[in-house]
């Protein structure tokens, strides 16, 4: 396809929610930055009539683009797999194919019953549950009475990430993270809160270049002091020098998306037996 | 291998934070459930040094568990991926196999570059924040004033899992998902919340089994009124029948993940545009 201008569709097929095969999509069509495809994630294909739907939709897009789409498949029935086939498309399977090969190296069958990778009612989902409460419980500084329950506690100035990372441990892992914002008292005092100092082991410091920071504080407070570029750098230089002196582990929120902020603060030792499911 | 008393290793490798292999390997892994290996998820490897240590971990495992481990890896750049493969373990590529064949389908040549699928400071990015703060602000029939900026506003009584659904719609999706609790009030006029009935195309129902909910609040509240059974009971059966009576899309949280109830949700149609990158 070298005429870059024809419109192209990729459908990302599994009979559960499909968000692994979307991710995994996502990132291999990232690949190709020249074509933008269509991309149409289609869930709960567990049925033999679902998945002929589905082919249908899949063959509609062909004749209306004019090159057949790419589907990406995490399908674990063979029998509705085969189906999906059918489709006039390139069709990439990304389970079979692996679980295959993992059965030959375990001599062991795989189950071949549609996991429910997310499913509702087990320990972990529980886990989740109490982990979100508990970020809603303890974000920006509340709840103090209830930080030696914490796993891990972000602390950085106002604005530089720390609720959305908590919240990300919280429902992908369980993770019960609370957050504290250093305020500028802290600075004056070059010392941590006192409510903190209990909990040094747990304490992770996030921080952001003041010039971000002014950015995304002028959209919630126009004009402000709060705001100013002064004040951001102020802060941000004293938050710095305050975590540093205490030996606490420091990362830069500024060009790191959420995932991987929480991915390297997940490498902490304690944090590591907690497995997603 | 057939002594299931065996220990083995499955490792996660990428050269970002392995989020999506993680979940592939996951999902992978569940269909054996006979064998639970020990899973390993290092992320980051970036580097030939970085792919270096991560081999002699992996020919670790090997000689501590008697058995090769798995690796599952989404590295994208062959260089490194060569010198993962050189690790005593099943390498299962879920990555350059599937760049190959879009490659020779699109006769395009990938960009083998490490993307970073989640990168930060793009506009989907700033969105996921945006709907974070959107959601902590609409949650719980809070920020009514603000539900003319919903993308959807999740109903249902206390405790049937509208705050969870309505981050992960926000933190996955970048969706603005508001969230109203139906309250007892609601049910004695067997209307809907004044606030709400604007927005009637933007409402999608939650609702819970009786028991499941009276285990949820006896845990928070115990031996409440709010959390006895019969109460539970006459609040699941009015909300149902106020929602079904308003035509509303009603899903049922009981048995579901905050995945899958949040994969029902965006099949809305005005939902579906909303797309994760």
């Amino acid at each position: 396809m070298n005429e870059l201008d024809k419109k192209l569709t990729a459908f990302f097929i599994s009979d559960g929610t499909g968000i692994t095969v979307e991710m995994l999509g996502h990132s291999l069509l990232a690949q190709f930055d020249q074509v933008i495809p269509e991309k149409v994630t289609i869930p709960f294909i567990d049925s033999p009539q679902s998945a002929k739907n589905a082919v249908k939709r899949i063959n509609s897009a062909y004749i209306r683009d004019g090159h057949r789409p790419i589907i990406l498949s995490t399908l674990v029935d063979p029998k509705i797999a085969g189906i999906m086939q059918e489709a006039n498309a390139l069709y990439l399977d990304c389970f079979q194919i692996f679980i295959k090969k993992i059965e030959s190296e375990l001599d062991l069958n795989a189950s071949h019953i549609s996991g429910r990778s997310h499913a509702a009612q087990n320990t972990d989902y529980s886990k989740r549950i109490d982990a979100i409460n508990y970020a809603l419980l303890c974000d920006d500084g509340q709840g103090s009475k209830h930080l030696d329950n914490a796993d891990v506690i972000l602390i950085g100035v106002s604005r530089c990430g720390k609720t959305p990372t908590c919240l990300f441990l919280a429902l992908q892992y369980g993770i019960r993270a609370a957050n504290y914002p250093l305020i500028p008292e802290d600075f004056e005092e070059q010392s941590l809160p006192k409510t903190l100092r209990n909990f040094k082991d747990k304490l992770f410091g996030l921080t952001i270049l003041p010039d971000r920071l002014h950015r995304i504080r002028q959209e919630r407070r126009p004009n402000s002091e709060y705001a100013s570029i002064e004040n951001c750098k102020h802060e941000v230089r004293s938050a710095e020098a305050l975590i540093e002196k205490e030996k606490i582990p420091l990362i830069d929120t500024t060009t790191r998306s959420i995932e991987e902020v929480s991915t390297v603060i997940r490498q902490r030792p304690q944090l590591k037996t907690k497995l997603m499911n």
